[in-house]
């Protein structure tokens, strides 16, 4: 099965607008065993989506063309694939209906132009899940499809995952349910994890199910997604939880969550279980770790506040720097946990990217030093990760 | 003149990685009034790339091939593109030496990998700018040409600014000099600056010179660039500042800087030249501000501090409640200037989105409130970034 995505809109040629889109379907397709081997940005132009939707149709059996279904004139999506089927245009009235009721729900009325969003080419049919004012299409041409989904990312994302991605599976003759987790990993190099999982990898290269892939992803570590193919979803959940056991197995607590979690939800959910409230200093980090934490924790129930200052850690050398500002965070708010990131003083001599990690976990002190790469943006993020990741070592 | 991008590299196709260089080219060839109709991906594979780069090189005059110049087995834009000039790789040994020398200095040995970036299609040109160990490739087919950038941003950016833009517009038979200002604005919406502007943007598109654009940029505030063409840099540079002081006139003072300038580094400049400190207080903002002021001003010169924390408004209503929390980080760090963004007390009832701004500038005090859009994470940065503009108002 061959699948191209084509986006449609001036404005990504012009790049006023970075095409996620086709990246993020992309990374799907791949995960569902879908062959994509070419993506195409294109204007709102009649002949030119003509060409690059007919060529992408006669190179594949499935075009997903992305965009151009607004209520404006520039959005003509509908009208090029109607001509491409040889087909007219046909007004839904149940979608005008869903569409003036989504209007009325929020206060305002339904225009003439959005009425234009209802055109459906005859013999296509409108994706059932409608998140947005434009249905998505599934238009069958032979045995090949072109489906159209609206730019808006999220509407995007839902008509793939709820129709498009179940119907390209059963069109190829695939029955299995593929699902896949993601376990993050903070700690290790890739080629320090490949290298921990090779035999692993080499094992289920044989087996062929589930797969491993790697997927650095920065300042927020090193992703290992499995994926799983299976006749039911109760055998592919069992096949994700066993070899999730299996790699944190292999991993061990370099593993910090998986799937959505993020270095900061784990830490406090862990704080949160255990009753206990953290504080933090930031001269180094100025604010990047707050930012984080209290994006999470809204109500500052568990990070209960930071102080963001060049000096508290003056009088102190070498990790107990680390100590002195977590020390004061602790002391300043009252918490059980303070916590802090702080250079060496200057006349440290020490080498630089070097970083003093600090933790006060009730009246027990810890402290390391991580050497760091990067420009300072790249210093500061990668300081709170690793003081975040050094006091959910500690927790757990 | 006519140009397309080809973005090379099955991580593109994939998923793991966006493809923003597209993005950032089709931009630059905007500006430079050259039309680019097609934007393609394409994977590591040599007829398909083969095949993009023709059909590409068939409907342009000049062709961007981004990314496959690296020293691995899977870098062959070199090889696809001696293959379409019917011409054998040519090795460079002068770039072999300049390779093997940015090797040594950052004290690594070159490997013969390395060596393969030398290739050069005979008739073929090295683009004389190399900021890494690619060298771009300048290759003229007939009255075409083709371009191969590697795939590092910064190393394709450089080689466009200094060698593809300038050539590309020889070709095109324009001699002028294009330059360009960016007016960074905030506190109005792109169709009340549409407004403002109506009359100004008649007579330019009946000048035809400069000309100006408006892009969005959410949280950044709206930008108008302003296009300037001429014979020469100097004028270009005159007829750039006499439109930024026109629209500066037109606009008043939602301007809040030019070009690189942001909310922060403008505000600190003021501070700075007013001999002036700041401290800030973010309970609602939890560390955004913090993050913004000090990822600036590193040695914390004139931003002296933050407190975080849910509490130090508690007691306050209305728009005391900002100015409170303004006091409250002025006091802490014996600062000259305190400044605090805050939700309203549940109690208060106020419409969702309100944000009190408070402010204490020496011993005067100043407050207002704003209505934000957004989810949480937009808020916090819109009151950030509203603060801050409220203050550089104060200081002007």
């Amino acid at each position: 099965m061959r699948c191209e995505v084509v986006a449609i809109g001036s404005e990504l040629l012009l790049g006023q607008i970075v095409d996620t889109n086709s990246s993020w379907i992309g990374e799907q397709l791949a995960m569902f065993g879908i062959d994509s081997h070419f993506q195409t940005k294109v204007g709102d132009n009649f002949e030119r989506m003509e060409f690059c939707i007919r060529q992408a149709l006669d190179r594949s059996d499935a075009v997903i063309c992305c965009g151009g279904l607004g209520p404006t004139q520039d959005d003509i999506t509908r009208d090029v694939i109607a001509h491409i089927m040889g087909v007219e245009l046909v007004r839904d009235e149940a979608i005008v209906d869903k569409i003036r009721h989504m209007f009325e729900s929020r206060g305002r009325r339904m225009t003439d132009n959005n009425r234009r969003q209802a055109d459906i080419p005859a013999g296509a049919e409108p994706i059932p899940h409608m998140p947005g004012t434009a249905p998505g299409l599934y238009c069958p041409i032979g045995d090949k499809v072109i489906y159209a989904v609206p730019g808006v990312p999220y509407e995007m994302r839902e008509m793939m995952e709820t129709f498009i991605l179940p119907d390209m599976q059963r069109r190829s003759g695939q029955t299995a349910v593929i699902r896949s987790r993601t376990l993050r990993t903070w700690g290790d190099s890739e080629s320090g994890l490949a290298e921990k999982l090779a035999d692993r990898i080499d094992q289920l290269d044989s087996i062929g199910n589930p797969t491993l892939a790697f997927l650095a992803s920065g300042i927020e570590g090193i992703k290992v997604r499995v994926t799983a193919k299976s006749e039911d979803e109760e055998t592919a959940a069992q096949i994700l939880a066993s070899e999730e056991q299996f790699l944190r197995n292999l991993l061990g607590d370099i593993v910090f969550g998986i799937d959505e979690e993020t270095m900061e939800t784990v830490v406090l959910d862990s704080l949160r279980r255990q009753g206990m409230t953290l504080a933090v200093a930031e001269s180094l980090t100025g604010g990047v770790m707050s930012s984080r934490l209290s994006d999470i924790d809204r109500n500052m129930e568990v990070f209960k506040g930071a102080v963001i200052s060049a000096g508290h850690a003056e009088a102190a050398v070498g990790e107990d720097r680390g100590l002195a500002a977590a020390r004061h965070a602790k002391e300043t708010y009252g918490t059980d946990v303070g916590v802090a990131a702080v250079l060496p003083d200057p006349s440290e001599g020490a080498r630089r990217g070097t970083v003093y990690l600090g933790i006060v976990l009730g009246n027990q002190e810890y402290t390391e030093h991580v050497a760091l790469p990067g420009d300072r943006n790249r210093l500061r993020n990668y300081a709170v990760i690793s003081v975040m990741n050094f006091l959910r070592r500690l927790l757990s």
